[in-house]
């Protein structure tokens, strides 16, 4: 059956019975809730935290293809890059709302396929999925908004908060995802198990939240989630904390399969791609040993931040050397030559 | 200037210029604001009142086409249809995110045009502008989150509490949006003051914030705001109330210049037309003569909800006898013959 026949209303109660089934009621943010999917807003009981809210769209043949991606893959994605952003700023993740425009030709099957994929994630985060809009379009967009908390404790990671003389660490491995993307687009052909590593770093990056909620715990300040790319996220941090940063490229960690299938290109990727959704975070290198033993997940030192060349991240290799990247990460509306993705 | 010769980032900076310069001091929402855009989420301070969230997306040539609407009203109209939804739950809304995409060679001073539309609106209702996101993409689209809260009382006014023996009513009056719809879809021409009011009725709507709040607090339980159509907005609360309505079209207001410039098709458009984002209420005799009282715009008195017919409204006209409609409102994917838009 399509969208079109079962239409909007039809639609809306079908997505609203499956979020209702997928209630965990051990989950904070369903126990507060009073009204989900069904009326004009969505209402649940506040508290006194600091309130975080984001909000990511992905747009069909802008950030993916349906030639590539399932719908269930694209639903855990269009979830997992706000999760991120909630995780970058050390909070906890609570509500979704999800704004989805498609054809009326749409598989009504793709649509449920869609929400799997959020609901297994949503599940995983303890996040109640509890308004949206559905509207019909020439093509397919999802446009999630996460709300969340911080912890008790209020402590927040910020762009804005990198002090000369920190460290440079990330959380996980980067160049995964990016080199996913260049296996899906030029069409690359690696064994089943690289295959199926790259395709879900892409397509199914695992948001932060719990080191994002231990990296705030232990005192660091300043943190971004890696989305556009180490260098460009990176600068992001040092525009917004008026400082520099000196990245050794050597130090970056990338997976032994991305190096052995994507050779030269995987630091490249590592430096540039984007779409890892790791935490890129700066602090003293107290607290950054204190995060390597407490995190679940690798945490490595990847350069330093300095007080001179506010806002510029330049690039060392191991002996010191200026190390130059070809490109510098992903920009929307920018020329493909001067980006990372076209 | 392009959007992509300013390029994503240098866009963002605009606007989150232009939101900080617009910031009120006296609204609540400014004062408890933490971080607004430029980071990866908004933060601000939580409290423990009720708290409501909505979302709806605006899409060229499916919402609006800009042959017609100028960006400023764009704007204007893409924050007001969620505002009204939390006018529509009886809150106060705080904050809005806006997901913007658009393709590259929009000029930025549309974009500016866009966020002064919102600016506008916003600071009318003390509503912050707190973050969003940029896309490239080959249409406009617009999706707006408003986060709000109840009143400290906590009454909220929903769909399902609609009571058998209750009276139906409207705040303002209806048919204008559609009418405006009609005149700019079908090139009708009238006398300035009726173009203008036409106009400003479909792209520049009023939410009802004051009046959501006056009924919540006069003890009135269920309401909706009419975006879809008045015979289509009440079925939704019948639906959920699981009771049934009878309206009087004779009963419903519409202004004098509607029914002067589209004759007996004013009557159509006030009861399926849609958009006019005035609130349809039910509550006792006594609860909305208050309710008249003491709102500052029109109140009416249309129907009356009945006990059998779950799910079902029924029109009349003075005589009670039965009235026909041709269409019933707006819904996404239906086929344009059943639908009042298309």
């Amino acid at each position: 059956m399509m969208v079109s026949e079962l239409g909007e209303f039809g639609l809306i109660d079908l997505l609203a019975e499956m979020v209702a089934s997928s209630q965990d009621k051990r989950a904070a943010s369903w126990q507060q809730l009073i009204l989900g999917i069904g009326d004009d807003a969505a209402a649940w009981k506040g508290s006194a935290s600091i309130q975080l809210a984001t909000v990511d769209t992905l747009i069909q043949d802008v950030h993916f293809s349906l030639n590539t991606a399932t719908w269930r893959e694209l639903g855990w994605k269009a979830l997992a890059v706000n999760l991120s952003d909630i995780a970058a700023m050390g909070g906890l993740p609570g509500y979704a709302l999800v704004a989805l425009s498609l054809p009326g030709h749409t598989p009504v099957e793709d649509v449920t396929e869609l929400y799997r994929g959020m609901i297994e994630l949503a599940r995983q985060h303890g996040v109640a999925i509890v308004g949206g809009n559905v509207s019909s379009a020439p093509l397919v967009t999802i446009t999630i908004t996460v709300i969340g908390v911080t912890g008790r404790d209020g402590r927040l990671l910020t762009r804005s908060s990198a002090r000369a003389g920190e460290q440079v660490a990330v959380t996980g491995q980067l160049g995964t995802a990016a080199a996913g993307l260049e296996m899906l687009t030029r069409r690359l052909r690696f064994d089943p198990e690289t295959t199926a590593c790259l395709r879900s770093a892409f397509f199914c990056p695992q948001p932060r939240i719990a080191e994002g909620r231990l990296l705030a715990a232990q005192g660091v300040k300043a943190a971004i989630d890696i989305s556009d790319g180490l260098v460009s996220d990176l600068h992001h941090i040092c525009r917004a904390s008026l400082v520099g940063a000196r990245i050794n490229v050597d130090a970056v960690p990338i997976q032994p399969a991305v190096k052995a299938s994507l050779g030269d290109k995987a630091l490249q990727l590592a430096l540039a791609g984007g779409e890892d959704y790791e935490l890129l975070f700066t602090a003293s290198a107290g607290v950054v040993e204190r995060a390597q033993k407490l995190a679940s997940c690798p945490v490595t030192v990847i350069g330093e931040i300095v007080p001179d060349k506010a806002g510029e991240v330049s690039l060392v290799d191991r002996e010191g050397q200026p190390f130059t990247l070809p490109n510098s990460g992903w920009e929307h509306f920018a020329k493909p030559a001067a980006t990372g993705q076209t």
